[in-house]
């Protein structure tokens, strides 16, 4: 069975205008980066009570219409987009850019089509030819995935990716079971990508959020939607800072512009030094 | 020793055209509000993750400057504005309007000024002479507060509040250990309260928001600053909402309006009919 037509999403030039500052560009250095070290880009939607969703695993539709254009828009900006495990294993994602005018939709080859990347310390996502994403590369409707992780992968789950592109990238230094950002980044970089979207789930954007983290991340796009989830939803809250004793907030963005998209409001930022 | 002059606030006349439809005003049925009841608005500030401070007790500076003139804008146009008891004690608030025009900032009598209303179930609040709220009102700078308990005051205590002409409504009827809001708007409503602003703190706004009590709730505004304050915070975030088994958002806004205000954005809704 072939995949069904999928749509080709576009943007107005207004949202496109206000946020393009906030994309990776040539001649904007944000201050955070170190010039060996990819652009990160941080962007996720939560409801007012910061949640992504209402229980761990359970997609939840948030944001309005635009938005899913909007986060479009955005992969056709980057070099790589970036989920966590639980994201690829709860939403078997397609993980690829069906812009208007990207590769496989009305654009030529791959063009402006991002490298699909799963961190999967644990290699926990039972990936397999049938996956949303491995199907996309085959059809050159996106990229193949590049999978990091810690542990062992099994012969038929690699050849599955390798058959269509895709490669295993294990990080046999870590002795934690979390992965290192820095060393993420610095092997993406290695292999010429200049930008990474990071879009979820929940574990991946606090860990980034987080005080040790943070100063990896150059620009921020949150939208909100005007809901309250509840408990038990999954949340962004990132790990308190302290500064000689006090607590003291985590991260403030600079730079700041709001965005209205529908009824949802986009929150772009720059990161704050750290 | 008399309290130092206080600063007259003014807000720019877009944020108040953005706003205006929002407040209480002759004219704006809101589908929740029975008659008999006062017009509630709820209102707060929170940083992205969704807290109102960085811990039980500790003032956080979260919003500009101009989001301080709202919430005086706002205060000026609801006949009463209601705090919970940790609010009381942990900030000892002036809860008066200091909008320019007024009465005491510009304007004659208490024209304009909110009634504060303390609701302290087990009367926790230690008040004397000398609290804000209780000098403010001695010097006609803002009416005397109304606190609502189910529990003892004593003698001393009493007098202090009902010397600057101040009351202490007890509810006798409620067995339980939380006061009920149905109570204390009809009381608000008997004693010919239009319109109410409730403004904190945590406590007091989850039981708004909770599935029981959102019905009771007109309008919302809510300001958000583009900051992380992390975990261990005092977060608005709702009991979860069930129906038919399955977990589902607890409110969505309606009739949305987002109004940027210096660094942070100005969410105004309706809340749902319930």
């Amino acid at each position: 069975m072939s995949a069904p037509p999928r749509e080709v999403l576009t943007l107005d030039r207004s949202s496109i205008s206000q946020i393009s500052p906030y994309v990776p560009q040539p001649g904007i250095q944000y201050p955070n980066r170190p010039k060996d070290r990819p652009h990160v880009t941080l962007t996720f939607a939560t409801s007012l009570d910061s949640n992504l969703s209402l229980a761990p695993g359970v997609q939840t539709a948030l944001s309005g219409p635009q938005s899913k254009a909007m986060t479009h828009y955005l992969r056709s900006k980057h070099s790589a987009i970036l989920v966590g495990v639980g994201t690829a294993v709860a939403d078997n994602p397609s993980l690829n850019c069906r812009f208007e005018g990207v590769g496989g939709y009305g654009g030529k080859d791959l063009n402006g089509q991002p490298r699909p990347i799963v961190v999967d310390p644990q290699a926990r996502w039972q990936w397999s030819a049938e996956s949303k994403v491995i199907k996309l590369a085959r059809e050159r409707k996106g990229r193949a995935p590049w999978v990091f992780t810690m542990a062992e992968v099994d012969e038929e789950r690699r050849s599955a990716l390798e058959a269509v592109g895709g490669e295993v990238i294990v990080d046999g230094a870590q002795p934690s079971s979390r992965m290192s950002w820095g060393y993420i980044l610095d092997e993406l970089k290695r292999r010429d990508v200049e930008s990474v979207m990071i879009e979820g789930g929940g574990a991946v954007i606090n860990d980034l959020l987080a005080p040790s983290n943070i100063g990896l991340v150059d620009s921020v796009i949150v939208t909100i939607a005007p809901v309250w989830l509840g408990k038990g939803g999954v949340q962004v809250c990132p790990d308190e800072r302290e500064e000689g004793g006090n607590k003291v907030p985590v991260a403030r963005l600079r730079g700041v512009k709001w965005v209205p998209l529908g009824d949802d409001i986009v929150l772009c930022g720059i990161a704050p030094r750290d």
